[in-house]
This record gives C-alpha cells, sequence and structure tokens, in this order.
C-alpha cells in the first residue's frame, strides 16, 4: 500500500506551523468518565493521565496558563443538541456526576480557567478564544481525551480560530490505540503539530 | 484484536439521529483540484462524483435544496490563516484557480447557493447555518472531498449547529482508502449517520 | 427636524418579521444588580420585572419554554476579555455574587435553562443558538435589562442566527429612559419586532 | 434631566481600553448606497467619506493594515436570512449592484483584503476575526456606515472578540444626527473607545 507520511507531503499537506511567544496548556476533558473502571467510557488511559501531570506541572513552574475543559449538561440534556441525542453515553456528564470530576491528581488551581462545554470543541458554544485572544495567547498545548474525538474537534478549532494548535501525543488518549493513531495522523497533516511530551516541555520552558 | 464497533456501541456511542422534515443537501468542496489528474490534491474520486452527480439529480426531483461550498484564497492566502500555513496545497484555491472550479458535470443551477469557505467545516466563518436555519433546515444530506478533511468538519459543525447530519459514504471520497474508512467510523459513532447513497435517495424522496 | 420613523420607512427599513410556529421566551440578565438599590447598577426597572414576572406565567401556561440568562465571571475577570476592562461594573458579577441572583419573584423552575454568558449578547460565548435550534425553536420573546445593553445585542444576535426577535417593550428596561427609547427605535428598524406586554400574551395564547 | 456621562461614569460604565501595539482600521460598508443621491439608503456622508480617505493615506503611510467591509447578497436575498426580510432596503446589496461599489475615491489596493457580509457586524458570518487573530492584530480603529447599524454591530463584535475597538467619530455617519450621536454613546459606555480623526491618526503614526 502506499506509505500515507510520503503520499500526504507530496500533496501539500502536513506544513509546519511557528510555535509563538504566548503558549498556553488546553487540557481537554481529563475527567473520571475515562478514568474510571466502573465508567462505560473507561478508557485505559492512565498514562495520558501521568502525561498531563507532568505537563501541568512544567507550564506552571514556566508561568504558562493552565486551562481545563470539562462537559456539563443540564438534567436530560435539554443543553446538549443534537449531539446529546447521538451519544448516549453523554448522560455521564449531568451536572453533578462523579463521572465529569477532574482527578484528584489534576485539579485546576485557584486562579486557573475552567471551562464548560456542552460540544467537543473547546470552543463551540464558549467563549474560550474570545478569552485566549484578549490575554494575548497565540499558541496551544492541547492534551486529553478523546483523541478522535474532544481532542481533535478542538484543536481543528483552534487552528480555524487563529491560535497555533501543537497537539502532545503521550498526554493523548482514546479507547483504542487505532482511532488514537489515525486521528493523530489526521491532525499532523491538516491541523496541528503532533509532539512529544518531552517535546512540549522544553516548549514551554522556551517562552521564558 | 477488540471489535471496534461492538466496543463502542457498549461504551454508548453510535446513538440515531432522526431524518427530519425539511432536508438539505450539502456538497462539500467537490472542485476541480480533487479530479483533475494534475493537480497535487488529486484523489481518484471519479466515483464520488458520479455518485454526486445522482444525488443532485435526486434532490432537485425532490425539491430538497441543494447547498455547493467551494474553498476561495485571496492571493498569498492572506484570509487564510494560520490553516493556509498549516497546508501549502491550499494554495490551489487563490481566487480564479482552476482547480477551484466545479466539474462541468456538478454545476449549481441559478438560484442554488454556493458558500466560500476558508476552513475545513462549511459552517466555520460562513453564514451557512444562519442561512440554513433562517429556511427552517433541519437536516443535511453532507457529501464531497475529502472524507477525512472539509466532510467530517462540515458534519462536526452541522451537528453542533443543531442539524442531523446524514453522511452519504459513496459520495465522499479521499486521497486514500484508509482515512476515508477511518472517518466515516469516527463520524458515525460520534456526530452522524452514514448512510448508502440509495438510502440518501430513498430518504429525499420521502421528504415529500 | 425629520420625523424619524418616516425617513426610516422610506429608506427600507422596517419591514416585518413573521411570528413563528416554535416560540421561547428570552429573558436576559433579569438580576438583583439591576434591582437591589444599594447596586452602582441599579436602574430602577421594578416595572419590568412586574412584566416580566407576568410573561412567564403565560408562557409557563401556554407550554412555551422559558430561558434565563445571567452573566457570569471567575474571580478578577479572567474569562471577561476586553468587555471586563471596558465596563468595571461587571465585578458585580463574579461568581458567587448576590448581584448576580435572580430575584425571588422571577426563579427559573426545574428544567427550565439557564445560560450563563460572559459578554452582552446572550448568543455570544455560549451554546444557546445550538439549543434553541436543535429544539425546533424559530421565535424568540426577548426581555430584560439593560435595553441597550444584552437586549439590543441579544436580539441583533437572534436576527443574525435565524431567529425572528420580537422585543417586549415594558418587559425591557435600562437605568435612563433615553437610551431605552433610543434603542428600541434602532431595534424596530433593523433587527427586532418590538411588542406590548399584552401583543406578547397573545402571541403565545396563539401559539398552541 | 440627569447628565448621562456622569450618571454612567458612577455606575461604572466607560471604562479605558489600551490600545495595543497591531492595530488594524476597519472600514464598514462605505459603498454607494450611501454616497449615491438616488440610493434610498443615501445618507448624506459626504464628510464622512472625506475622513475615511484621509484615515487611510494615513493607515497606508503608517503600515496599518486596512480591511474594508462590504454586503453581498446573492439574487433574491437566499443567503440573507431574517435580516433580508427585516430590511427591505438591503436588495440594495444583491450581487452586482452598483449601490454595492466602492467610492472612486476609496477603493481597497491590492493586497488589501476585502470582507463581504451578510450581516450587519463585520464579524458575524465572515473568517474576519480569525484573519486579524491569524496575523496579531490586536487592535481595531473602525469607521464607516451606518453608526447605528454596521458599525455597532461590528464594534460590538470585535469587543467580544477579544480586539480593542477604536470607533473614530467624524469617520462614521448615519442617515440622522440623532442615532448617530446616540449610538456613539452607547459604544463609549459599553463597548470602544470613542476618539477623533486626529487622535486615530495620531494613534497609528505612534505604532511604528
Amino acid at each position: 500500500m502506499t506509505d500515507l507520511n510520503a503520499d500526504y507531503a507530496a500533496a501539500g499537506f502536513g506544513g509546519r506551523l511557528a510555535f509563538g511567544t504566548r503558549p498556553a496548556l488546553l487540557i481537554v476533558d481529563v475527567v473520571m468518565a475515562y478514568l474510571d473502571r466502573a465508567s462505560p467510557l473507561y478508557a485505559g488511559v492512565e498514562h495520558a493521565l501521568a502525561s498531563n501531570e507532568r505537563l501541568v506541572d512544567a507550564a506552571r513552574a514556566a508561568g504558562v496558563p493552565v486551562i481545563f475543559t470539562n462537559v456539563v449538561y443540564e438534567p436530560g440534556g435539554i443543553d446538549g443538541g443534537q449531539f446529546f441525542r447521538k451519544v448516549p453515553a453523554l448522560k455521564a456528564f449531568e451536572r453533578g456526576s462523579p463521572q465529569g470530576a477532574f482527578p484528584v491528581t489534576l485539579q485546576p488551581l485557584s486562579g486557573e480557567l475552567v471551562v464548560s462545554k456542552q460540544y467537543p470543541s473547546a470552543f463551540f458554544g464558549t467563549s474560550l478564544a474570545s478569552t485566549l485572544h484578549a490575554a494575548g495567547i497565540d499558541t496551544l498545548l492541547i492534551t486529553g481525551f478523546s483523541t478522535s474525538g474532544c481532542v481533535r474537534a478542538s484543536a481543528l478549532d483552534a487552528l480555524c480560530h487563529g491560535f497555533a494548535p501543537f497537539v502532545v501525543r503521550e498526554a493523548c488518549g482514546d479507547r483504542d490505540v487505532r482511532p488514537h493513531e489515525q486521528n493523530l495522523f489526521d491532525m499532523a497533516a491538516k491541523m496541528a503539530e503532533v509532539v512529544s511530551e518531552g517535546e512540549a516541555v522544553n516548549l514551554m520552558r522556551s517562552t521564558r
């Protein structure tokens, strides 16, 4: 079969985005639904949680702002629109559900922004793009769950809103390695830089 | 390996969206760049073009509105933002380029809307959602190129904006069958119904 | 001086929007900041509160959905962007402030949606348009505070998102009658129908 | 009657926005419909056109990017939604209409962006915010027609998208001085800095 990387490069995909001067770390939906073995959405992504813990430490040490997202619906999903109909699993995120909580090892600090959303993208139906632009942020390191869902949607919208998205491979996770890898491929080709945790830490350190 | 379909269904993905009462057919970027063998973006998707031709005939016969999108940038991509930097191939869509033209066999009729966009989604940075909502459209049959790029981005945004997206399998295409199939899988799981051309034709006929 | 109404009509403003078949009542920022005499934002709009109370009763009786908005910022306004800088009074809406609370006489019922926003428009940076479109809502009766601020911004965005906005005169209020009246004039000319409370009640009753 | 300026200042409106380091000049709908005496939309705003001519010269001399907007609808306003229904005068902006043309004295140069829109705001249903953010623009000098319509809508959305909006008094115009002045008052209170042409020129010169 054709080598996909070579084929895409020849076609003019996979250009390089520059890492800007004011990054932030965007942690998408790292919540108990994906980490609790009793949850239908449990994805076996403890390794990615650990990566997020290290990235948050590095961001805070470097003075890089950290933003967390979660998913919150009113009872019955009255604010969930067609997405709530398409994915019955989303009832795990009705307000107050323990599956919507952040893990004890990855909690927002006072002064760190939590953006509650109803759709896959961290930007759709939220004021996040405005907050970031008003703060002069130009680059986003993006992590979280799931790679094929909310991470990809957020990376695409980050690009569209004018940010340079850098998706951190080890800090993303999905319930199966196939959609994880395939979506990292698509993102690298068309919407984001895909970097390792080590590269991400170095990029944050080099900001100051 | 795990059966992905069974695994996803057990987790609560892949719910069913209802086909509404007022559909439209949204044809995403069926332009020469993907059909001209001399183009770097040529994708070998003549079969999907033929499917689009049949679907357009069926839509017009059933009185279902047809909307076309294309991609248009000002010279140098000054309105292309980070996307134009990430995908150098997009210079094929600078205003006036023959690669941005619709094929002779799939031309908009007078009175059919053409939405020119700068980003993957037919909705991002366009007034398409407003046009469709003001017209009472509730459901979108979505086709075009490429499955992993602008089709998927448009299907996701359609869902987020409150439409029921129905992606027509044979009428979408990509430069490689792997991202084509993988993205149809992701769409069916999380953001759209994936239907055959025959089902799409029947759904349009049943509207009246 | 020129009669403004005649002049605008001759120029082609002030067309009529049709009241649709599925309305909702959108109550914008009817919160204590405008009703508590100790608040810097106190606007002397008790009469408009009373009108909202009657409209909510009529909506519930007619089965018309009621949506409430409020304004909520994280401490320091980190999610308030440029708007928080422009209007220092907005610190009244930091999370948990009593000035951001709904009055005891106009409380959302269980199952009624509350949309928390950071900008004037009920639609900007929220998922409200998606929620309403997915529910098939086509028309919005709009009330609240202030006429020249969040009511007008919401009416304009309602129009832009494809809804027919009907602003209820007596149920809107501002800290001074001049901007109240001038903004009702602008809205009637360019973006909304302006109706009386009685007309609004009749329109809701006629829906069923 | 109460002095509005003192009353609003005491309430906490009218804070000051800082002029950033990367401004652009946004010229909203300076087109023949408002300048041609035969047009129903003619507004007697030749003085504001002259101010725009001087501002464009100053911007180009200072290396400040200039962006023009116009309004363009497909025949019948099929992409005009509820706005086209509300304002019958908008048929002046069907594609190809001479009333939608820029005046000979205020033409975009090659390489200057023209954003075609369907709604009052320069940002609604366009990719302008993305273009500006990707280019690092943080501040907008805003001019054009009409003050109470597209200028105000654009100023509000500029604020909401994270830009600092500076509206240039003499370079805006409306068909009547009353809505012109009242809307400048509202903008200064809640969404923008209102500056004179001289201040605007000095701000642009000081950028370099």
